[in-house]
């Protein structure tokens, strides 16, 4: 059987969404699969030196579990945004699921290949020194050959 | 010609984003496709018994069609969500568009596959008593290796 | 070699994720593939003669890169959205990033089938004069039938 493929379009920054890119690919890498993730707009902040600027909102997310039930004017309040990102990276930690930095790790562990859509690094003005070691730097059009003859080919 | 399949990871557990998932899941089985959903994240809140707190917000969406145009603030009004959802519920029971509950039926008899994310339910705290019955409980590495032989793969 | 193809379905009508669905059906026509975007939910705002009620939103968005940090209350000021819009238009304008409007003509230049959901039109009370030419109008089954033979299939 040919080995599968997996092409991956990571376009958002926030806590909740940065996940599901990281989870599918260690995963399909961990059952042998070949996968690249193509970071773009909002994406690119996963590939970050530092990511402690990665945060969630509550606000505009009616179907995020809260605690307590909470009115929308709150959840605009300054400090909310710092509040729900830290409740949330608790309750991660204590049931044991791991942080962005070690499932990061463990795809490039693994040689998921990580590119960084050029296009969006220029129109951001990101520096290349912001970013972690080990990735490529390229367009829509080279990743497309690739995610064209993948098996599953997700935006996210 | 061999039976096509969709596989679905649905991530969103807002009134407007909880239906694209049962839309193409109902009318693929239709065409007599085999399909499964993966609830994952705010996905899970689909599979729930009690959908009455599936919402839409106005805020954070400029492209959602009010009826008069509508500062931002005023989006942020506590009782903004509960209006929009209404209307948009109105609205689409008017126009014979089918509710959230109908077509979750509809995929069951169908023979949609529904799992629930295992990790977001532990994550979430969420009890099996919160879910419909008829479900399965799973993880990513499983659901990957039917998606690896699909021939639609949407992340939703 | 088959001519490769690529499904993509439109669901978003916010500045920002109006960009990849474009983008991406470009790219791909250039290569010489065959496309499809089926327009759906707030993606039909992307099919509107005028385009100038595409806006974007820094509320619950807490990747955006923003020239300056910015308490979350003041992003829900009334003229913020209108800021952020022009902000991230003249940014674009001066990297030299096409227009939303160039590229959709550049998609319907390279033969990018562009499906308008029938529903959606109905739901939202869209007029057919509201849209550009040159569209047509179409189901999710007639959609599915072209994405199952699809090489990358996305929903955005």
């Amino acid at each position: 059987m040919a080995q599968k493929k997996m092409a991956i379009i990571a376009t958002k920054g926030a806590l909740d969404m940065a996940y599901p890119p990281l989870i599918l690919s260690s995963t399909a890498a961990a059952l042998g699969w070949e996968v690249q993730i193509f970071f773009t707009f909002y994406g690119l902040q996963l590939l970050r030196k530092d990511l402690s600027r990665i945060h969630i909102s509550p606000l505009a997310n009616p179907a995020m579990p809260m605690p307590v039930p909470m009115p929308v004017l709150l959840k605009a309040m300054p400090s909310m945004e710092a509040v729900a990102t830290k409740m949330m990276k608790a309750k991660m930690k204590k049931k044991g699921v791991a942080s962005l930095e070690e499932l990061r790790a463990l795809c490039q562990e693994a040689d998921v290949k990580f590119i960084a859509c050029q296009m969006t690094v220029d129109l951001f003005d990101f520096k290349k020194s912001d970013f972690i070691e080990g990735i490529e730097f390229g367009g829509a059009a080279t990743f497309l050959k690739f995610a064209g003859d993948t098996d599953v080919c997700l935006f996210i």
